[in-house]
């Protein structure tokens, strides 16, 4: 199952990784093809989804093995749309690239960088239940957050400046939220990783709260 | 547990409506409301994840009774997800409400209504078991996207002939990706009640494929 898990973060990382090189490289053969999907991801985690409830209606798991298939189901979740939102950067930077180009991209490919660290930190943090990886992707999430204001208030100097950059830096900065929002799914996994562990911790005597009801209301600042 | 989530729904679409009113309404002080987001959203969320829990590993629920059960923990996040959208959009509000406004807002507000009527019919569908109303859901969000494209349109025809609307056309841009996300979620649990019930279908004997296995992978078009 780990690495069925694995296997469908390691998908999800190369089309993203590649709808951003293609971005930065002007290529639009790469461009198209990671928007014409890849059905290896959808087929992995239909895969994960069946394994994960035969495993519930056969061993019928209780308390922390529950938790973590039900977080297996979630992280499924959480990477499936990670390719989706590759497709996206994709499918927007087609349109990028039907104009000019604005300046040299250097803060979308930082934060499609950072996006991927912290997607690969999340899953490894999952997989070996370290709860400190888990939480410096949460801290990276708030670098990532801070390299998209850059990146909005630099595009919307140019497009103020340049009629001509209007449509292309609107682009670009959807892009940017794109990449936000790989950040967030990251996100997601990691505060699955310390709610599993704070909640075994729990189970085996400790009195700590766990995490998700210290937890504040996550807020994505648009 | 139907009374509970209902709950959730209602107090989602709530913030949801509170923030689209207020965006229309320039009506700072509810944008403020919303922005403080509502802790009892966050609450009920928690609980309602803890029951699930709890069903589980008292009941040992199998099949379709367990399906149920993660198709609540997951349609729980979506609707968790909804409420943090109704504090971006607020956010973003606050942003646009800083500019004289660009034009009267007649597409966003009804993106709102066409999300949130989306929303409840989801709900309903689930609620129900009704997969004809599932996949009327699913119909909407075409319309949905189609809204968002011609919002978008109109706004850079704004933009490229007045550079004054570029920062509150970029916000609107925005509000609508947001609102574009909501009917998404909305889309996430019609898909879920297909599921469900396909899979009921198929336990009593039928041999109809699960609805997930005709799902075509969903890309959100930028």
């Amino acid at each position: 199952m780990k690495e069925l898990l694995l296997g469908m973060g390691r998908l999800a990382e190369e089309r993203l990784q590649d709808a951003i090189r293609a971005l930065v490289e002007r290529d639009h053969t790469l461009l198209a093809d990671v928007v014409a999907g890849d059905s290896r991801l959808n087929d992995l985690q239909m895969a994960i989804d069946e394994r994960c409830f035969t495993l519930i209606a056969l061993h019928q798991p209780v308390a922390v093995d529950l938790r973590t298939i039900v977080s297996i189901l979630k992280i499924n979740a959480d990477l499936e749309r990670v390719g989706d939102l590759a497709v996206n950067i994709a499918e927007t930077g087609q349109r990028y690239l039907a104009h000019p180009p604005v300046k040299p991209l250097v803060d979308v490919p930082r934060m499609g960088d950072l996006a991927l660290k912290m997607l690969r930190e999340a899953l490894e943090a999952f997989l070996k239940g370290d709860v400190g990886r888990a939480n410096a992707v949460l801290q990276q999430d708030d670098w990532l957050d801070e390299l998209r204001n850059q990146v909005f208030r630099e595009l919307l100097t140019y497009m103020l400046s340049a009629p001509r950059t209007i449509e292309p830096g609107t682009e670009l900065i959807l892009i940017s939220r794109h990449l936000e929002r790989v950040g967030d799914h990251a996100t997601n996994i990691a505060e699955d990783v310390i709610f599993l562990v704070e909640g075994r911790d729990v189970r085996h005597g400790g009195n700590r709260t766990p995490a998700v009801e210290r937890r504040k209301p996550r807020t994505f600042p648009a």
